[in-house]
């Protein structure tokens, strides 16, 4: 069943690295995507800032990387139980080098 | 600029066939995910209901279809100007056949 969400966007903001009462390094961030798309052959400008978090030891890598443009894919999931709220579960990440 | 998702999803409402102002039919539908994904080697059940838009001539094809398991992509995008709520516009869309 898929579930595969690629984005390019701006790593805008970086939380402090915690870790799961496991031991697990988890790094919240917010992604800021800008970008035209193209609908039935028109154009259209989508912009929206999107949480996403990174898990495992590839986190540590991003914590003082804010402002970097990056490439992650990942799967969405909801935040919590209520409404959908959207977070990135990013599964890769790297810097987006044009 | 990346911005694709791709998923696979119950179409669990379509609303009734509209038309824009230029005459371009649209169809919101309503998509309804479930899924395991692994995270850092971890396994974890993801659910969430998804509002979606197809736009164009594909659009009427799908306004009889609830029920049906659809494997879907296009781009997110934001409902609103102000917090995150995303509506996945469609660009392709088959029936899900396992």
């Amino acid at each position: 069943m898929d579930n595969l969400f690629q984005i390019t966007a701006e790593l805008t903001q970086t939380e402090v690295l915690r870790y799961t009462p496991a031991g697990i390094p988890v790094l919240d961030v917010m992604l800021k995507h800008e970008s035209w798309q193209v609908e039935n052959g028109q154009k259209c400008l989508v912009k929206f800032e999107l949480p996403a978090k990174i898990v495992g030891e590839q986190a540590k890598q991003w914590q003082y990387r804010e402002n970097t443009m990056v490439k992650a894919s990942g799967f969405l999931a909801q935040r919590n139980q209520q409404i959908f709220k959207p977070i990135l579960r990013i599964q890769n990440i790297q810097e987006y080098k044009g």
